[in-house]
């Protein structure tokens, strides 16, 4: 048979393409579906059939952007209603070429999400494969929250059965695909792992080592996970259908003048530079996300209406900047300085500035009163790996809206895990007007390394 | 400054992308515009200026498609109505970063045909290059037959006035880029050379050395070029503005059963192998026309109708297909049949053969008086190269028009240039009944190689 | 932790890249490295560690190669006396990055076979993949006839206790991965699928079904596979280390004259276009293996002396083509006929033909006394599909050697499984002297399908 | 005919593939000779013939890499005792194809100084092409100080010879190709087009718009042009014959510790960041040159026995990086530091910074008693396009020899043109123990479009 695993790098989405004969079948497309029209060409076969396993609030789905080029058919469970592709129900059975797809219907990340089990006909009459989706990972589970709190306790039960009920049942050989790999916000513990079977997990997936269903939904009401304001968007994208791209929208070159014409009207400036090279200066008023965080961050960061510009060293990456943007919806990426950053600076435009510090100066002025010292980790970081002594804490997702907790006349000195998300912070201050801003580089990884202190704030 | 030529291979069409600073003009852009988007993003430059040097009739050209992603505006003769764009006329003059670009009225080939001359003002004052679209080629002259027989003289003379009285002065050292290339239908005798000098041209182009005006329309007037039917839709949409595309259509992949049944629907089936294959075995009613022939011969066989389906060897080279296809504007383009030629013999189903001889096997039987012997060359080669004793002329783009010259109880002995045209003619005949039909590998370039002799026509 | 699977097409031989923090190891390399290089540039990691999981017959190592650009370690098992590398040990433990890989000792393809289990102590301790080389595969376990026919039986038994004793014993949960896929020569069943589980083996591997020892043994003794010539080779190469070849060598382009000039010097003309291509016209004394079978059949045709110069259709593939040979150890590949076949007969050179039939024709003709047909598939197809009446069985890798049962007077038509060892044959006998002959398109599979009678042989 | 042109970015060359029939030559081939390989690949030609114009002091030739892979032979200048290759004369002609390639002894620029100009006799029997080597340019013409002040006249009397005595009787309309383009060390004034003509070079070219040959010689006396110290390398590689490559070599991925370790063994740090990322922190002891500009630099501030190890922002676009280093030698090239500069600090190593001022900053500190000024532009930049007042001056390229005329307890304020220099500078100082040092972003560039006032030195 034909496997051929999609992944988009960082949000660390899963697509599968599977074949037999001269048809093949996708699972989870993304919205750039152009791999999938090099897979079907390479392998000389037809795409009649996608499936969604649950409607996902992580990325557009590119299911009618491949239907309306290919004609294949869109399934997803039929326990929500949405407006294109056809339900289906526990059971229903598919062809393709040689192999067999059936649904199990697997509720509890979403009520409609389903597992498909895929047989090849052609070498046994045994489940070879399962299509989690967002139920089971390699080393997680599926997050159970997206509902709000108070279906949580339902979902996780009804995750219980869907996990021990279901697929824990096919048998420990079957190999395991789900949609996510490490790093997506769909787990907060999806290993790294390219592959996994039924067996692996259940000797090795912690939330599969619990005694009852009691236990596991406990662990699952425990569990705090980030949830990006685009994830409204998304879903009601993936509800009712996104926009069609049809090719992937090119950016266009700006000069410096036509860049400060878009920012006074309101564009959002992203940066996507390393963090030192936004330090060592930048354009007032952009935010740096540095390009491999674009993925996690512009979904915190960025809305849906404002054009986006984007400032690099010069080596725009376009084609990946592009898709890292369109598979979130933001289609008003709209340019990109020519030249990148050095072009503003030679037309002697004001340059802002970051400072930044090792771990080692950072220690040496821990006990400076007139610093604020700032944490942009995440919740779970925070609580259960300790901090720097005197730090105040406000995750980087959260700093736009509690600015008026952060005091402007102090020196503000952020720190993050290594480094990155201290630079989103960083930016953000500067262009809401703090003046003395440090950005610790390296972070509490770097702090650790050194053996400086750790403290841990009482729960 | 930027300069880069692209080529369109075949059809040996040209067309030009310049630019200074951030900014970028193309000029002749063909339909499949990701080129020009890639270019602007490598030099980091935003396409503002598309100039069309006439209605070409060749291919469908892709200003409109270019002009809706980049937003960069059009530009044409204003002696023609074209229903996009912007006419403009002589001493129009543009500017893209450093460089100006002026316009030429230069009218011969069509009316509104314009040469466009261009300075790098970064390096000089003077005429570095000019686009000379259909006007002036390499080695040859723009073609003055396309409005019929009645406005040749007039054409001729106004090319005549554009050469002479314009192209010509601009100085020796300029660089000449013209539209097409060595082995174009818009030329007889275009040069095989990327690049050219107006004093080259002066020295070596045959059209520009006669004695004066009445030697040149005399000599454009005795001209005889090929005009494929297809140059009406071009004509027609180079006018009206072609459909948009967006992307590049995705080919279905058909297997043996739908194959059938699109051929009973009247599809046109186009067997792209070389000559060899399709002589061992092929399906019943297609065409063969070997995939780089595929530019220059749709235009003369296939319809704008009727959904095209392609059979290969099994490596269907499609992206490089379905441009062929699209740029002559054959969006009816579908499917290829999944697994090449072998997918059909393998499921039993009929196969048709032609008979293949070498020169030698040729000549041994000629005085066979059972034999019809079929010269599929042009008419040109035909008059003026001689040919073997007692065949018959029919150009191959004239043969489906001219059954009933050719006796369909005869052993028809089809032979060209050097063998590849004898199987698009052989394949008609097999199409239409004809039982024994033999293409002559090689054709008049073998023949004379082997030293056989030549035979010139009375005229 | 970074896993690829990197295949060799159609010789279906699996290399493995995995990698953790900025180490890689890499298990059974390819001869042609650049793969590796790639992938360790990719994820910025140094390959510290390369594993030979046994002697290798069917293709030459990269080991050496590798080991020369990049400094690392070659392992592989102590049983045999290699003349580079490092012998381990069961249970010799490696750490690349977090990874943890060990060593097996699982003899019976060949006496120091290793398996290599490996952990990624990342996500827990547990055995999460194991890389078993030639000893399991999908569908299969590796033959134990390649020391001989006395030896066969001690290497059954042994193979037993490796798969019975060890591999199976690590968990149904286990990923497998096998050096071999569908397709190779190193295993007669090797199913069609990319990865695998010894759970999955457990259920479906139908050698691992058998009661007991003694009836998996029996099994072993029983079976017949084909031994093509070119191993004595690769078990010395493999074995004393191949030489080095630092970059893939380019082919020369030749014309027709020096074509010629090498055959006269008993160069080896081989012929890579489709068996129809071939049928309509070839060059005298060449052998035709379509350019997807070259990995299968330039071991059973060709010499290691005489140079090899290449025909095609005028797409010469050379990257994949010089690659197909030189993984076989065929660095005697000289040269391609520019212009492929089409440049020899327009040069008014001999053409040869091979006649071809549909089963149809065939089927018509079955009872021409003047025919002598003969069956080229492989033993075990002829003796257990049948064939088609009055057949004469002659495997295609035999044929050289075989040629004095064939009939040098008869009209011999040929066939086998669809049409493509079919064409090798007929190549075979053209270049020995035989007049007529003719290839069946689509061979039995055509037949079958067409509802023609087949024959068994009694046994 | 065949024709390629192949730039090597950045140093500015061009090498010409030419070619006809099934046979090519190759003007001035670099060292990565892949390029040239994949030419007669495509075109379905071997390369027979290799022209060096004369003895390369700017980059390494590749024409005996090139012979060792094609067996083609080698040809250059007789005037100058190669270890290689085989001298040729004026009117020596060659034929590839239907190309006829016949050799000008064009002295000047070196004594053994060759041009080569090309008739297609396919198209006519008029010169169409001159390859000039460092002969003639667009804009400018060859540099004559290599030899050193004494021989510099008559270097300069011999290039006016074959200018005006040889290339520029060839006729206006024929093509210049030279070998080289703007940036080049090779010329000073070398203008930004792709190519350009006789006739356009005599109308616009400086150099060959004075009235005698005295004037000529006057001027090229006057000449100050940058001689990087690796030029006696190259002069002395190109003599000789340099080492063969065979394949590119692959660059290890160091981790911080092994970084460390060859710092103090005395290995060469190259940071390849963008100045701002290198000012927001860096490796201590590492010298700063940004991935573009290290063909132009690394001749300067390298050597060629010290391994150099590579920092990067993680994204080493090693395949690029190697081929830069390995044009000019520079096989020393080690490794390159995984995970890039993040690495470092992740691990809490110590980090060095440089101060970044904008031109505003600057302007506002000029009168700063405590500043060190200090310009690293060329000397004709210094001379002719006037300094910020109080700036001393040093040619980046000498700074390291002349350290002790800045003074160490300064703040030294670096800038350039537009600041790329600029950080190499801030780095070199940063390694010698400079405390206080800025860089100014944007330059003299920036300076004067803010309207500053720039002040001429007396001369």
């Amino acid at each position: 048979m034909i496997f051929e695993k999609v992944k988009s790098e960082i949000i660390a989405h899963n697509s599968y393409f599977v074949g037999s004969g001269n048809r093949a079948a996708v699972i989870d497309p993304r919205r750039d579906i152009d791999v999938y029209l090099d897979l079907s060409n390479r392998y000389e076969v037809r795409i009649t059939h996608i499936f969604e396993t649950h409607r996902n609030e992580d990325y557009v789905v590119g299911s009618l952007e491949l239907a309306n080029v290919t004609g294949a058919e869109i399934h997803h469970g039929s326990r929500l209603d949405f407006s294109y592709g056809r339900g289906v129900k526990e059971g229903d059975k598919f062809e393709v070429g040689m192999l067999e797809l059936e649904v199990l219907e697997t509720p509890g990340h979403t009520d409609e999400s389903i597992s498909i089990t895929l047989k090849d006909r052609e070498s046994s009459n045994e489940v070879y494969m399962v299509f989690t989706g967002d139920t089971l990972f390699a080393g997680d589970v599926g997050r159970t929250d997206l509902y709000g709190e108070k279906e949580k306790e339902r979902l996780a039960s009804n995750l219980y059965d869907s996990l021990f009920g279901k697929l824990l049942k096919l048998g420990e050989g079957v190999i395991v695909c789900s949609a996510h790999g490490k790093g997506s916000v769909c787990g907060g513990a999806i290993g790294d792992l390219e592959y996994t079977t039924i067996g692996f997990e259940k000797k090795t997936n912690k939330a599969l080592q619990l005694k009852d269903k009691a236990a596991f939904v406990a662990r699952k009401m425990r569990e705090k996970l980030d949830r990006p304001p685009y994830f409204r968007k998304m879903e009601e994208y993936n509800k009712e259908g996104p926009p069609l791209l049809q090719r992937l929208p090119p950016l266009k070159a700006v000069n410096v003048a036509e860049l400060k014409k878009h920012r006074e009207n309101g564009a959002q400036i992203v940066d996507t530079r390393m963090p030192t090279g936004f330090s060592g200066g930048h354009v007032p008023k952009s935010i740096n996300i540095w390009r491999s965080g674009l993925p996690l961050f512009i979904g915190w960061m960025l809305n849906y209406e404002d054009p986006i510009i984007i400032i690099t060293d010069g080596n725009a990456a376009l084609d990946q900047t592009v898709r890292y943007f369109i598979r979130l919806g933001y289609d008003n990426l709209q340019g990109y300085l020519a030249g990148g950053f050095p072009a503003w600076y030679r037309e002697a435009e004001q340059v802002e500035k970051v400072n930044t510090w090792s771990v080692h100066e950072f220690e040496k002025n821990l006990e400076d009163k007139s610093l604020f010292i700032l944490d942009v980790r995440d919740e779970n970081k925070w609580e259960q790996e300790g901090h720097v002594k005197n730090a105040h804490h406000i995750w980087v997702g959260d700093l736009k809206n509690r600015l008026r907790e952060v005091p402007k006349e102090k020196h503000v000195v952020v720190y993050c895990d290594s480094g990155y998300k201290t630079s989103i912070a960083a930016s953000i201050l500067k262009m809401n007007g703090y003046e003395k801003v440090t950005s610790v580089l390296g972070g509490i990884m770097a702090w650790k390394e050194a053996g400086y202190p750790i403290e841990k704030t009482k729960q």
